[in-house]
């Protein structure tokens, strides 16, 4: 099942430097080993924000929950979640 | 360049049965057009909502907002657009 | 997969007491055939509002959006979409 | 009587990790005596987010307000409450 | 128990004089019934707009709503419910 | 005169258990004062929220605001006001 | 007592011409008799848009809200409305 | 003096093709008619929206709302306005 | 030209007492400087909030930006601004 | 490309004068240089507000994200981003 999602940060003001670039480093390396993993299909900056687009494909709501909570930050992101599903004006046969 | 589109129908609740079905055939009409042009990548239902979720390749704002605003539909929909970018944790060369 | 729902119905001021009346019946006869099938598992009255929260098991999005978009009043209704999982801290091995 | 809640988590930035989890466990804790109880009847995570959505039985609003505020993160989290009542296109004859 | 309710009368713009008078009469019957019952026990306008706020005592939330949708005018208005309960500050033995 | 009033406390984060202790004190000995005074005529609490509603009549707006930035949490208080007036569908004589 | 109000004018998109013009020809009627009674103090359009903003003194919240109610398009306009008083840090004697 | 104005159109649905069409004619004109008079000074459209984003220089506040509220959809628009004046950081000497 | 201005404080959390009341004795003295000035006309407490509704009156956007920047408080107040100008309605001659 | 930005600076309350005067000081040098570059062509004060409204030509969705992302405060600011076309009543042939 496929999920349109849309994570924005809100940096804590009272961390360290060295506190968030810790977070960031590990931020990144868990968004890319799902990405490897083929389950976060897209992973997109939206323009002007910080603010990212992601399409997320996974095999229950448990895994898909499994993917976002497991990145560092989720505690500290806005999230917007979108569960999708095939629209009948489609021409492609399957979601992504 | 890659847009976000999030397109939430507003259903006239003054228009006939006719003119609705009318105005849905052209609407499924126009939608396909341009995914068969391929710039309309992505076209999803939003589970269990009167909206979907598109991503759309355009060669520039103005021939993104030609096809927005070409759907019959158009002046009925509560649309909101995000423009996207390379994310620096993507590992996917290409947006799309 | 669950799904947690909150429809709020906007009736349509311009519409006769008899199209209402008709569009009301259809839309008890087709929740109700839902809830015979053991997939629109509570159906709860908001106290004091014109909106209903539901909790709906199906077999995939695509069938779930079926069971929304089957109602007559689909399109005049304002819905909130929540797809569940299971809590870490709930003691209840299953989601229903 | 039966509440429908939905609780967002707003983890406090400026917590040491030790004072979270320390509010973590007794959340945890605290939530599952009342699910022992019968009394809060589901509790699920909402799929990608900090939050859960909860259904509660409780034999009047004190004892309803009792169960939530026990939790420690009671005062950091948005909550929102709905009461519920039969609906009348519903086929179950009890609430639960 | 006791709930406070907001409700805001959004008139439906294409009735007319007529059927408007009609309604509004029959809401005032309806309300004034249920405050002779001694269950709709404050009933106050908000100084400036088309709204009231109302206290209102039953016996269950079934009991509630039935008040609540009685009103000729309930699917013409946004209605906001709060369940109320005892303050831990109050000083007042009972609710009312 | 008579205010309808919603307060939802939002404690900071970064007081210590101590201060917090210190403020909630004060908040109650506060509210007691002005209940007992006969002008804070209803203190409720919104179940399941750390918000609470309040009737207070009072000689003059500028009484009113005395009550209400009178409490220690004033500052840290998101809060609602609507001034009340007699309703015509209302069948008590005065407001209270 | 003195009140700051800002409304916002929603002209029903169904009335004819002529009934708009008959309806814009009593507000103003109205609200130049209370400019002329020395209650509706300011009366300010807000630049660029369909909307006032109003400074109105009344002798009580009931005549405040007679004098809202007066206006022809009282049920079309979303209203907001702020109970003022004297500002601790204001060097003016009196409200006006 | 410079303004930016946001313009949401909101199409009534009730209006015939020919209606909306003699509308959407004299708004072009009456807006042409300003840009060539050099007060509005830019027109966009916000692509994939029924929406303009608008730069307009005008000698008062007056003279700006005249402009904006000779638009014959004027009624019919959501209309944000930002009263502009220079910013500290910018090397530009005037604001056009 | 005049500005209709509303100003809700968000006292910052962090801040220790002593640190607060530099902050608003500073805050009242430029307040009133600016009243004496002639420019801030009218300085309301908004009754039961934290909040002022103000009316100012400055030669320019500039001076008007001037005025509302100097508070200390400024970067810690949610600020919303309405630009004004002569109603059609109105009766008296000048804006103030 | 063509994009309309409406930034709202957040200062983080918990930041000593020197940490926000040495962002405040980078954060004009960075917006200084985009401005020398010809890219960022428009930037204007919101009166009375910690924002500001600018507009901003770039090559590519990733230069105008590179262009906002650099500035120092962006992880602190409240940000809307339009990416504009040209409007069909607009009688100047290019956007700037």
């Amino acid at each position: 099942m496929v999920y349109a999602v849309e994570m924005n940060v809100k940096i804590p003001e009272s961390w360290s430097e060295k506190k968030l670039a810790d977070y960031l480093a590990r931020e990144k390396e868990t968004s890319q080993k799902w990405q490897e993993s083929g389950k976060w299909i897209y992973l997109w900056r939206v323009a002007g924000q910080y603010a990212n687009v992601s399409i997320i494909e996974a095999d229950s709501p448990e895994e898909f929950h499994q993917i976002i909570s497991s990145l560092p930050l989720f505690p500290y992101m806005d999230i917007k979640v979108k569960s999708l599903c095939k629209h009948p004006n489609a021409i492609r046969e399957s979601l992504i």
